[in-house]
């Protein structure tokens, strides 16, 4: 049994579903399948197709796909319920008829649960984990025991926790999946629970782990398992999952094979984890946590001035491993603990032979520290800053000159809000309008509209992202940071604007979006 | 050195301050720093006099104000710069006039990094550390040396990583914290570095653990670390830190308290620790990951129907401890039942005598779920909640109708934006126009302005906090919610508002804000 291949079974679309906030529609889960199918984990568990009508009509479906390539879908389910035969229990024959050649069935491997919770005989407990595997196995699935509790009831009852993994395996059970299901093991408890059940099924059958994160020790636990001699886990993109979530898959998988040297996923697939975990967001419309270990945009993100000239000299500095081997990307930010190196790896494209230690670049360190003192924050907002470059050392075309512009919002309900802007372009006016939800829509409108008639190409400059962020605490009269993202198919750049009066700042980030674009992007 | 307590040492304003997105203003380090005097860390080390004046400036404020209760300051710095005198080195005379007793100063203990980064001799740099602690000895501080890149450096070049905490050791430090600086160690390569750190100083020295979240282990790292003997720890608040963060002491002290026996922070305050939580969240501006354990929102919400039953057989089913423990509380979710008892709480003050029975309560349930659909959140907003009670049993009272308005901002410095506004009361009109710093500050005072005309005491009423979040990413169309803070000078209360239009959304809150005073608050 021993290995250098851990096998893993994505649980986004049944533990993952059951995350706060969470509801994916069935085109949502088909995407999903096929992520993780690109990916390579070896089992989908796609859902429970006894409890949830929902689950019955994704594995139907799935039924008429093109075959996944690489992964093989396992449905989810209780054990038969208590004295009746498997033949009676609707939740197996909906398992049975899903499709699924693999079914992950779980059942309770605590003495206290089976005595308090499920509420039968110690023995007819055995009896279900023992006929319903049987039972599944007989009907041609291939099958995993979840041994729900596992780590609780190993502490509390030692011996009848093996028994039921015993259970499982006599009657031939492909694997058990050892779950600390309230997320509350410690990864030695881990590491005790893990020996002694790989030693009591006397490697016969195939040990994993199936960790929760109440603890913030999921994916510590995952990797105490495997290390133990587990070779199978559990868990999810983006670690997504009731309560505070399942073993993060984004991070166990990497650190399972960079740091540990497992095999994991297929060849090649770690090059496209970053993308896959922010898909999996998109589609679940949680926002990526961008300090996500590996995967997130934060992650391999230097700020502090001694790390960034650090990672400059050796990246492993700060970087325990390369970032491109999962996909992600290095970023210097700019802020004032960023100090000069970090301004000049962002400078460097912009304009190319600029001298590091010149007059103008330290007259823009002082501009930067001033703006961030105002509130401003260059991090996320490049265009703002080649912009502000450009104006520090006297090197900025203006493109356009704002002559007039005034944005009318009425009563809710009533009208659009609506935008009139009149600007110069080389010496020609334009005076438009336009209409919006909200002012700020309709200010980027007209101002869109007006510049159109000299540059027809900007039709193509759109914004993706607004943000707003209240600095201080004075009310409505409180200064406000607004960030935007635009595009224009092909790049994509943040801008900032800083003000008290919301439609100034988002003014400011607006043009600076249009002018960087004008300077930069236009071919 | 055994013993039962454990020093906490947190760098939420140094390390977390570090975090993209993040910068914090002198207020709110000073906000920061009373929450965790509260919470009874044992250090909190507050900035980098040396590298940034805000947070020199942020010293300053401190030896004005009230002394600290349970905390003590710490200073971070470097080591001196090679091959000078300590005495002519600015960083450290920063340090000792910033007006800290504790300084942590960090230092390379990777031979790597002292021959690539550093680019010093190896012995320099022990004279560095050495000299460097000493002196600030001498100085009358107490000094802890932050053992850079120490992992690295001890699976690199053990005998020179532990050389460096033995130059600390002998130069009279209170303690090392080894780091794990670039987050990429696993817990078993933590223990050994512990182990073999404890062993070289002889137990002479406190040995602590300073772990970062890269291969998301920060807390796994940290509590092995402990278990190895460590008894000292540096973490953050939410985990904020560089690239994926610091140790999360939300998650850490915790684990540590209550399933590992050990004494930190001071005796009652792990009941104020949710809060503490979401206070410096919301200081950062960053929305605090509901998830996180312990403390988040969903980190004891249970949405799987059987999660649900088994809770309430055995809350331990799922449940790893009592969320009252930490501040927090269980939640069930989309359960009618218990969303009714979640009701009531807030219910039973505004309207005595309602029955959690009734068709009322339930007609509430149906429109609290559609609303949160919309994207509003009455967690902050309990005026906006007890309106929309009334509403939905036909007892709002309305106050005012507002019969038009109309905002408009002009070109940024241009004027003032300016909002008229028309309303009646009770079948008399007003109408009447106010300028402001932005639409949504002219709108506040206009409204005032002619609500004034009938309810004089309205002057009392004004906005203290005005918070807008984009919900999803849909460029300057996306949906918006506003949360408004007021207060009558005795009572405060939130209220929301929800659209794609930043004014409609603010109007709404507004408007909430100014019926809920005269509903509720009015004499």
């Amino acid at each position: 049994m021993k290995s250098n291949r851990i096998e893993v079974l994505d649980t986004t679309l049944r533990d993952g579903a059951q995350a706060e906030g969470i509801s994916f529609s069935l085109e949502d889960k088909l995407k999903i399948v096929h992520a993780l199918d690109e990916l390579g984990v070896d089992f989908i568990e796609a859902g429970n197709p006894a409890a949830n009508p929902k689950d019955a009509a994704l594995f139907a479906s799935l039924r008429q796909e093109v075959p996944l390539r690489n992964a093989r879908l396992a449905a989810f389910g209780a054990t038969r319920r208590g004295n009746i035969r498997c033949e009676d229990d609707v939740g197996l024959a909906a398992i049975l008829a899903c499709g699924a050649r693999v079914a992950t069935i779980f059942g309770k491997s605590s003495a206290f649960h089976v005595d308090k919770v499920l509420r039968v005989s110690r023995q007819e407990n055995l009896a279900m984990i023992g006929e319903t595997v049987a039972y599944l196995i007989a009907n041609g699935m291939t099958v995993y025991y979840d041994a729900e509790h596992f780590f609780d009831g190993y502490r509390e009852e030692p011996e009848y926790a093996l028994e039921t993994l015993r259970a499982a395996a006599r009657a031939g059970v492909a694997g058990v999946a050892l779950c600390d299901t309230n997320g509350g093991s410690l990864p030695w408890q881990i590491a005790e629970g893990t020996t002694a059940a790989i030693h009591a099924l006397s490697g016969a059958v195939r040990v994993g782990i199936h960790a929760h994160n109440d603890s913030g020790l999921a994916v510590a636990n995952t990797l105490e398992a495997v290390r133990t001699g587990a070779t199978h886990i559990q868990g999810t993109i983006n670690g997504l999952g009731e309560r505070c979530g399942n073993a993060n898959l984004c991070a166990a998988l990497p650190c399972l094979h960079f740091k540990m040297g497992f095999e994991v996923l297929k060849p090649g697939a770690f090059a496209r984890l970053s993308d896959t975990a922010r898909y999996v967001s998109e589609i679940a419309n949680v926002a990526l946590d961008e300090r996500s270990p590996y995967v997130g945009d934060s992650a391999f993100a230097h700020k502090g001035g001694m790390h960034v000239d650090g990672v400059r000299k050796v990246s492993a500095s700060f970087e325990h491993i390369d970032p491109e081997l999962v996909g992600n990307r290095r970023r210097v930010l700019l802020s004032e603990v960023s100090g000069r190196a970090a301004l000049m790896d962002r400078l460097a494209p912009l304009l190319p032979g600029l001298d590091a230690k010149s007059p103008e670049v330290a007259a823009l360190v002082d501009v930067l520290k001033q703006r961030e003192a105002e509130g401003y924050s260059y991090e996320d907002a490049e265009g703002s800053f080649a912009l502000l470059a450009l104006d520090t050392f006297g090197r900025r075309q203006r493109y356009f000159e704002a002559l007039d512009f005034r944005v009318t919002a009425d009563l809710p309900g009533q009208r659009l809000a609506q935008a009139v802007i009149k600007l110069a372009v080389s010496g020609r006016e334009e005076i438009t309008a336009a209409e919006g939800d909200g002012p700020v829509n309709a200010m980027d409108s007209a101002l869109r509209k007006a510049l159109g008639v000299f540059f027809p190409q900007i039709a193509r400059v759109r914004l993706t992202d607004y943000k707003v962020r209240v600095l201080d605490s004075r009310g409505t009269g409180s200064t406000t940071r607004v960030q935007m993202t635009s595009t224009d198919g092909r790049r994509v750049w943040g801008t900032t604007g800083v003000s008290t009066n919301i439609i100034d700042a988002s003014w400011r980030a607006l043009a600076d979006a249009i002018d960087y674009w004008l300077a930069f992007c236009r071919e």
